[in-house]
C-alpha cells in the first residue's frame, strides 16, 4: 500500500437515529489489497439520505446502528492498496457507491447492480460518505477531469441514474421524451435525453419554479400537471421517464404513451399501483424500473465533461460537515431548494 | 383476376345480437386487385367470439350490425384479384386475419399490428370467417403444406399470438419460463417456449384437467394456483407469459420473477390491475402486453410444420355451420373444452 | 385532386449519356392518388450523380434512356392526389426520394429499404430531381418546419444515412467514435454521433482541408491517416463509420476497434475487400452495412431543426438549372469542394 | 478449505514439444480460497489441442514450456477452498476452462469472455486438463445432472460455443439457418439452431460422411460444397452460422445470405479474407465473430439433459491417460473421427 501523509483520525457525521446527527471522531479507514482511501471533497444530499433522517429506515433497511449518510461523492486519492495499479495517489475522482461481488448470475451478466450481495453506500449498515476519508474499490473510484468542480464530480452519482434510465429506454433521435417530476433526477434526466439527441423534450411537474428550472436547462416544453389532464396538455410521446414516484403521476402519464413507448419507473413511490394493463397491451407499451446503475459512470463524466449536461447549476446550497443537519432540512426552509451539497473538509460554520 | 367456377352465393352464420346466430345466405364476395377468395375449410372459436356472442361487445366494440364471426380460419384460394401474382388457385393457406394501411408510422415500422386503420376480421364492423367464402389480402393468405390439417391451418391463429408474445420475451436456451393460465393460447405459448429452446417450461392454472394437458403436451411442470402461493411452489423465473388475464394471477406472477425478468401480458383482464411497482425498479422487469401478432405466420407454419407444436390435439369438438351455436357454447355444457372448430362447408347435424 | 394553379410544362436537366447534360422542356407530371406533385426548391449533389454523369452507370444500374438525375431534394407542395389526406398544398417539404411495395417481407418487417421492388430517384430508369417538379408518395414528403432553409431541408437526405448509420452503430453516450472519410456523409456522421451523446468522435481523413471542417463542426479530434498508422493515431473505439469506401482506410480501422465495437460500412468502394476476420472474431467485433436508410427522414429534420446538425455550412456552390454540368464538376475544379446545390426554379446564368 | 481423502500425486500427460507428449506424476493442485480441487473424468480433444501437438503454437501463443492440453474436462468435486460455499464435494461438474478478472470494461459489461486477462486452459502459459486433477473457480465449475455422462458433461464445452455463436446470430422460429462446415462445433451449432425452433437448417461441408452424420442429428438439408455453388444449392438464408474457418465456404457463404442477415464466423482460419462489402452494404448484412463464450454453460447444460442436443454420438473414440498421443491423432488415422475423448483417470492400454 501506497501511503501518503494522511491523518490518522477524521471528523465524520452519523445518523444515530431519526432526527438526529452526531459529528464525531473516527478513525481513517485503511484501504484493502484492491481499494483506494479518497479524501472526501463534496457530497450531494439525495432523497434517500432525507428519508433515513427523517425515518429512520427505507422499507426493509433500518438504521438499527449508527450510521454514515451520503452516496453521491467526489474527492481525491490518498492512499492505494497493495494490489491497485489502475489508481494513483492524487487523481481526483466521483465515487461510485457500491460494490458487487463480481461472481454471481448477475455480475457475469453485467448487471451487477442488481447483485443480491451489492454492498451500497449509506444504506445499513453500510456506512456513507459525510466523512473526511472513505474506501471503495478502486474500479469504482472514477477519475474526472479537472474541468469537472468537486461538486459536479459528486453529482455525478445521480447523473448516473439518468444516463441508467435513458439507455434502459433507448432514447435516440426521432424521439419525443416525457419527463414526469422535476425534481434533480428528472432534471437530470431530461438532460440526458436531449443529449441523445432526443426530438422534444417535456417536463411535468406540479412545482412552477422547478418547470422553470427545467426549461432554463433546455427542455422543450413544461407542464403542470395540475393545469389540467396530461393528455390535453401533451401528445403522444415515445419514451416516458417516470421520476416523481407518485401515483397519480404515472397513472397520467401512461395516457400520453404512443404505441410501443417505452416507460422507465425511475422515481420510487408506493409498493403497488393501479396501472392501466389494457393500455399497456393494447398499445404494446414497455414497462420497466431501474435499480442504482450499472457501467454508467465513464459516461455520465464524459456528459458533464463535454458541457452536455451542467451539473453545476443544480446546487442550491453548501454546507460544512458540522451542518449536515441542516443540508438535510434545506428543502424544508427553502422549497426551491434542489441540491444541497456537503463539504465533509470544510466546517462552514 | 382469374376465377374459377365458385357458386354465387354461400351460406354463414351471422350474430344478430347476444345469444343469436342465424344461418344465412350471401353472395360471394369478389376478391379486389390484390386480393383472393378462399374457401373456408375451418374455422376455431376464440375467446373473443364467445364474448361478442354473450355480449355483444368488447369493450368499445359493440356488435351493431349483424357480424360475422370467426378469425381463425384456414382454407383453399379459390380465386385471386388481377395484381396478385404471388398466389395461386388451388393453395391451402392459413389466413392471417387483418389487413393494415403500410403507409403510417407503425406500418413503416414493422409494427403493422398496430396500425390505426387495422381492419381485424370478425370486430365490428368487419365479418369474420363463419362463412363458406372470403376475401382477404394475398399476403395475408399464408400457404401451408400438405402436412398440415385444416384444423391446424386454422389454428395458426392463435399459435401466431404465442409466437409473437415468446418473441417479445425473447426466449431463449438457459431461460426458465413460467405461463400462467393454460387455455389455448396459454398451452401454445408453453410449446413456443419449449420449441425456442426454454432450459423449463412450467404452467399454472386452477383446472387440473388444463395442468394435466399442459403436462402432456411436454411442459416440466403444472402448478395448480389454489395449491398454495406461486411463491412457494415455482422458483424464481427469466421470462412470464400471462395468460389468464386473472388479476390475481398477474399479480401473483410478479413475486416468482426472476431479477431483470421479462413479464409479458398476453390473456385480456381488467383494464386496469395493481401491479407491484417497487418489484417491477428493484429487480428491472420489463413488462409488456401483445396486441395480436405481426409477421409470424411463417414462423408459426414451420413451427407446427416441423411437429414442434402439436396443433391438432388442441382440437375439442367439431362442428357444422348450422351449429355454430353450439361451438360458441361448448365450454359452458364442456369444461374440458379447449378449441371447438367450425366447418363453413359442411352441414354435420 | 386538389389542383392550384401549376404551368403545364416544366425545365429539367436530363443526362443523356456521360458527360452529356440536356435542359429540356417536359410536361408537369400528375399525382397519382397517393401521391403529391412537389415544386422543387434545391437539390444537393451526391456522389452517385456525380458517379453516374463521369461514367453513365454505377455497378449494374445502366443510363440507357435518358435520367434526370438529383436524389437530394426539398420543395413545396403544390397539388395532392385524391386519397392524399396528410398533406397540404403549400406545404414546404423534404423528399425521401423512395417508393417501396409495402407488400414484401422486407417491407412488413419495418426494413423498406431492402425491399426488392424499391423505386429510387435518380437510378436507372427512375427520374430525380433537377426538375421543377416533381410527383412522390405524400408519405415521403416530409414536412418540414419554416426555420429549415430549402438547402437544408434538401441535404435531409444525406443526414438521413448518417442518422441510420448512427443507428445500426446504436451510438450512445460513453462511446467513441471513429469517422474514417470526412466528405459530407461522413462529417453528418460525425455530426450525428455528437448529437447522440457520443463521449468522444474524431474524423480521419487525407484532406486536411476536411479535416478541419471537421474540427470546426465539433469533432474532438481529425487524424490526416497520410500522417502514419491509424492505431498509432487513435486510441480504440467503440464505433467505426466507414464513409471513405477506400479499401486502406477500411482496414486500418479495424486495427483501433475495441473489444465488441461495431463497424458501419457506409462509403461505397471496392465490392471486396480483404477484412481482418480473426480479428472479428477474438474482439467479437460488429461489421455491417447500410443501403439507403428507412424511417429516418423525421429524426434527420429535427435534429436539424433543433440545431444540432447544421446542414446550410455544408454548401459550397449554388447553380442554376442551366447550371447542372458545372454542379457536377463542381469538386473538379475546386477540391474545397463539399456540398454544391442546383435550383431547378432559378436560372443563375 | 474442506478437503476429503485426495492422493497427493496425480498422472498427467504434457506437450514437451511439437508430436512429443510425456506422461509425468505431478503434485495434485490445492484449491484456492475461491476454487474447487476436481477429479477429472472425461476431456475431449479440440482441434486446438491437435494443432498445438502438431504445430506447437497457435498464432502469437508459442509452448514454450512444457504444457499440459485438454480443456473439454467434465468431473466431481474433490475439494473445495475456504471461501466456497456454492460447491460442494461430491458434485458432478462441468469445468467452464476460464478465469476471468472480474474487474474489467469487458467483465463488469457482461463479456467477460473478452477481459484482457483471461487465463484459459491449455493455452499457454496455463496448463488444461489432460490431467487427473485440476483446480479452478468454482464459479466456473458448473455441476451437471446425473442423467449427463461424463462423456457430454466434458463437451460442454463445445456445445457453449455453439449456444454463443447461435445467441449472437439470435436464432428464432421463422430463421432458416445454414451452418458450413460439420465438424463437431459445426453439428453442435445445427442442433443448437433446431433447438432454438429454426425454421430450416442446412449444413454444408466437403465430407460426405459428416454430412449424413448432419442429417441423423436432423439438419434439414445436408449440400456437399464441392457439388456445384452453394448459391444453386440453397436458397437465401436468415442466419449463417460459419464452422469451417475454410476462405472459399464463408465467400460461398455470403451469397446465400437473405437481405437483414446475420453472419457468425466461428472457425478460425485464414488472418484475412476477402470478403464481399457491397453485399454486405446493399443487403444490410450483419456480421460477426466469436471468441470461446460467456455465460452460456447453464443453457448448454440444459439443452444436453433434454435431450434437446445429444453429444454422447459425438463421441468417436474413447482413450486412456497413457494414450493423449493416440488420441491427439485419431483424424489421422481415421478420417470419420469426430469427437476423441480422454480418461485422465484410466490407463487404457
Amino acid at each position: 500500500m501506497t501511503i501518503t501523509s494522511t491523518p490518522s483520525d477524521q471528523t465524520r457525521a452519523v445518523l444515530l437515529r431519526e432526527h438526529e446527527i452526531a459529528v464525531q471522531q473516527a478513525p481513517v479507514p485503511q484501504p484493502g489489497p484492491n481499494q483506494v482511501l479518497v479524501e472526501v471533497a463534496a457530497v450531494g444530499i439525495c432523497g434517500s439520505d432525507v428519508h433515513y433522517f427523517e425515518h429512520g429506515r427505507i422499507a426493509d433497511f433500518v438504521v438499527r446502528e449508527p450510521l454514515v449518510l451520503g452516496h453521491e461523492g467526489s474527492g481525491t486519492v490518498r492512499a492505494v492498496g497493495e494490489a491497485v495499479t489502475d489508481r494513483t495517489v492524487g487523481q481526483r475522482v466521483a465515487m461510485e457507491p457500491q460494490e458487487t461481488c463480481g461472481r454471481c448470475t448477475q455480475c457475469l451478466a453485467g448487471r451487477y447492480n442488481l447483485c443480491p450481495d451489492v454492498v451500497f453506500f449509506a444504506t445499513p449498515p453500510v456506512d456513507g460518505a459525510f466523512a473526511q476519508y472513505v474506501v471503495l474499490d478502486s474500479i469504482r473510484a472514477h477519475p474526472v477531469p479537472d474541468s469537472l468542480s468537486d461538486e459536479a464530480a459528486a453529482l455525478i452519482e445521480p447523473l448516473s441514474v439518468a444516463v441508467w434510465a435513458a439507455r434502459k429506454a433507448a432514447i435516440e433521435p426521432g424521439d419525443r421524451v416525457l419527463v414526469t417530476g422535476a425534481g434533480p433526477v428528472g432534471l437530470l434526466c431530461a438532460d440526458v435525453a436531449r443529449a441523445r439527441g432526443a426530438t422534444w423534450v417535456g417536463v411535468s411537474d406540479t412545482n412552477d419554479h422547478r418547470l422553470e428550472v427545467a426549461l432554463q436547462r433546455g427542455a422543450n416544453a413544461a407542464v403542470n400537471a395540475m393545469a389540467g389532464p396530461l393528455v390535453e396538455q401533451v401528445d403522444p410521446v415515445d419514451v416516458i421517464l417516470e421520476c416523481s414516484g407518485a401515483t397519480p403521476a404515472v397513472q397520467a402519464a401512461f395516457a400520453v404513451a404512443a404505441p410501443a413507448a417505452r416507460i422507465v419507473m425511475v422515481g420510487m413511490g408506493a409498493s403497488d399501483m393501479s396501472l392501466p394493463v389494457a393500455t399497456i397491451q393494447v398499445r404494446e407499451l414497455v414497462v420497466t424500473g431501474v435499480f442504482r446503475y450499472a457501467n454508467c459512470y465513464p459516461a455520465a463524466i464524459a456528459l458533464a465533461a463535454s458541457g452536455a449536461v451542467d451539473l453545476d447549476s443544480l446546487v442550491t446550497g453548501r454546507f460544512g460537515i458540522e451542518q449536515v443537519t441542516e443540508a438535510l432540512t434545506a428543502s424544508r426552509s427553502d422549497p426551491n431548494s434542489l441540491k444541497p451539497v456537503v463539504y465533509p473538509g470544510v466546517d462552514r460554520r
